[in-house]
């Protein structure tokens, strides 16, 4: 069986954004390729500083044995033990310098929100996404000979859910363990920073 | 009257992404409370690094004169132009130190899926979002008493949408331009840089 694991909000939210998740059990299933392609586009179209796009993507299937292998090799022995089933594996890419010596300080701040678009269409598709930092940047830029003026910042995962119970421990009470976040109190402010917004007083949010 | 404008996309891409999209003309209606409130839960439901959540926001509704004419001081003067109409502004801040001299080296990433996640529930209800990089940030340290750990990052206006003919030019002319995106073929690699992956054999975009 596959569980879900949609947000607790208060106040209410978008379904795309309350049922996006980043899970570890995922199913083996392949990722069909117009599926990817909608990925790809919808981070196509996120915004960026003076639309400079300054995001790429390696986009390595599992069936893809060679550059999956690469790109495994760059995971942290923890991520490993679950990304082996993972069908579908993207590295994400910020060009941090326009060119040599050329530094866009929005490169990452950017990148991310490109793939906060992909992850909502995934979970459009019914496809679930779980990025990584925790990877080798160097070797994953020696894999894929990557320039210089590029820099490797995250590893996607992408699937369909699996079985929570195929996964080892501590990965699996961590997988059905409730999701939190910080209440919104902790971290929007009203006209003076570490005072709260009077939108905030009928919210209840426990720490 | 107003305009929308909807990304042509090839592969097709959740409604929510593809009118999303950063305007200048914006009308005066105030937020409703209840809406600044969602648009907040959902940049607290993006994912980030081992669920820091390096994220704050400095929330300026038009009617808070005050802190809002602090925070338009911050911005550049090709801003000030349109912001002078928005009913809602936001300074996104990112906490690059977990504590002084321990440096979060995903803190913008995470901060650019947050207000990702933010943009697309403003489009869910209506509303549109345009970030902007074109600020001072040490006077928006300054005017919030902000502290050293974190960096003002984009302010971002929100609101909806305005009639574009009240616009100056250029800004006029560059409400009503096509949006344009680099083809998917320019950033989107197989399993080398720079080679192309076969899945994007079929889509027709031009450069």
């Amino acid at each position: 069986m596959t569980m879900t694991q949609s947000a607790v909000t208060n106040p209410p939210i978008h379904t795309l954004l309350q049922t996006r998740w980043s899970p570890r059990a995922f199913a083996p299933t392949p990722v069909a390729p117009a599926q990817i392609l909608s990925l790809l586009e919808a981070a196509r179209w996120s915004a960026s500083a003076i639309n400079v796009q300054p995001w790429s993507f390696v986009v390595v299937p599992k069936d893809d044995e060679d550059a999956f292998a690469r790109l495994f090799g760059t995971l942290a022995e923890g991520n490993q033990v679950w990304v082996q089933h993972v069908p579908l594996l993207v590295l994400a890419v910020a060009q941090q310098q326009r060119e040599p010596g050329k530094p866009n300080p929005y490169a990452l701040y950017d990148l991310g929100q490109a793939v906060a678009h992909l992850s909502i269409q995934a979970t459009a598709l019914g496809l679930y996404v779980h990025q990584m930092a925790g990877f080798n940047p160097d070797q994953a830029r020696s894999a894929f000979a990557i320039p210089e003026e590029y820099v490797p910042f995250t590893v996607i995962a992408i699937g369909t859910l699996g079985d929570p119970d195929a996964l080892p421990e501590p990965l699996h009470t961590r997988e059905l363990a409730e999701r939190t976040r910080k209440p919104l109190a902790s971290f929007v402010f009203g006209g003076t920073w570490g005072q709260p917004t009077p939108l905030l007083a009928d919210v209840d949010q426990a720490a």
